[in-house]
């Protein structure tokens, strides 16, 4: 049986790749890249694109859509699944692509935890990668943590007390996603006093990326999915 | 003026060093390895050794050593500062080398702090490097984080009421440098049920890896400071 790597590609640029991840992808005889849509580009793919290791003939596309529809998008993770196994079967190796860290808000998470349950015995191989998190700090040049500071993600959209929560109670918070709550979030930083000690990001690493502070300009405007914001106390 | 990078050098495996951070390490005149004591082997500065890429003739070796007079502790910042200042000044690149991400829990944060305190002028670039957070979550095969989840991480002696209120709130806690607080924090995750939710992942993909799930057997054990704990509910 094939073993099924989950490989982080890091958050954009491709030489944040690691070494251990371009082995990776350079020694398996299939790579599966995770798109949103057939028409999309993948994120993932257009960063070891950038490698020019000549990946093209082993590229196996799977479609993972965003749906609320959870019976769906179960369906969609159970075909992802099903075209993995028939390769691991054989014995090929395979290697998932995730952009960021496979673990860390991944969409690997999903399509491991299927193939798990309809197959327990398949062998799994992480090879974490740089988070969007870390990229970005570095970016901003902004620490994330140090000696004994907490620090706390959020994710999505998140209700007003558990933000408030989390601003007061850690010395960096980190909204992944900030997409669909900023306006809110902009909001409640203003009356915390916090919207100076706060930095926006988005696509950190690669050539769209932007890097906010003075964030207020930024309310009303249809943000990228790709963003976050790091408040730091 | 040179430029200071901070250089990610990942959790452990060199293999998990991005391309970039070799990239860098292979063309600056000057690495800046921190270490605890001068005796001490800098655990940095082995993690690049595993490269071999000949680095040894342009290392210069800087002791930080962990100090709970903060006196004494900013004398010794002060001093590196300055050794790495005396490269930049004479147009020199150098890179300081860190275990994980420079940013997260880092001895770069403290080093950059008083540089650019006495020489704002500093250019500074971060290359990001994989945590080990992410690097445990890959070896336990245990997501950190998923969807509209949150996750908090705690570093070193915390007060119970924060434990609890992250165990409480959160979907993931990683309690970082747990080897301070490994027994209180024991009795706290029996008491609340998550003492078999919990993974301990010692020197992540290190030869001195260690991973162990049933964690009550740990109690009273001296632990090792590169050790953390991974509560995922």
């Amino acid at each position: 049986m094939g073993c099924l790597y989950g490989v982080g590609v890091g958050p954009g640029d491709p030489e944040l790749l690691t070494l251990k991840a371009r082995r990776v992808l350079t020694e398996v005889p299939v790579i599966f890249v995770p798109k949103k849509a057939e028409e999309n580009e993948s994120i993932a793919e257009s960063i070891i694109s950038g490698l020019a290791l000549h990946f093209e003939s082993k590229l196996v596309r799977i479609v993972l859509p965003m749906l609320r529809n959870k019976h769906k998008l179960q369906e969609y993770r159970q075909r992802a699944a099903d075209m993995i196994w028939q390769h691991l079967e054989l014995g090929q190796d395979g290697a998932f692509i995730n952009v960021g860290d496979p673990l860390f808000y991944g969409s690997f998470i999903h399509v491991v935890k299927v193939l798990q349950s309809s197959h327990p015995e398949t062998k799994i191989e992480i090879v974490p990668g740089v988070s969007s998190i870390n990229a970005a700090a570095a970016r901003a040049v902004v620490p994330l943590a140090s000696d004994d500071e907490n620090i706390a993600v959020l994710s999505g959209d998140q209700k007003t007390e558990t933000i408030r929560n989390a601003l007061e109670k850690f010395d960096t918070v980190v909204f992944m996603k900030v997409n669909t709550i900023f306006d809110r979030l902009l909001g409640i930083l203003e009356e915390m006093n916090l919207k100076d000690k706060s930095i926006y990001v988005r696509r950190c690493t690669t050539e769209a990326e932007e890097i906010v502070r003075d964030i207020g300009r930024l309310q009303g405007d249809k943000l990228d999915y790709f963003s976050l914001l790091i408040v730091r106390k």
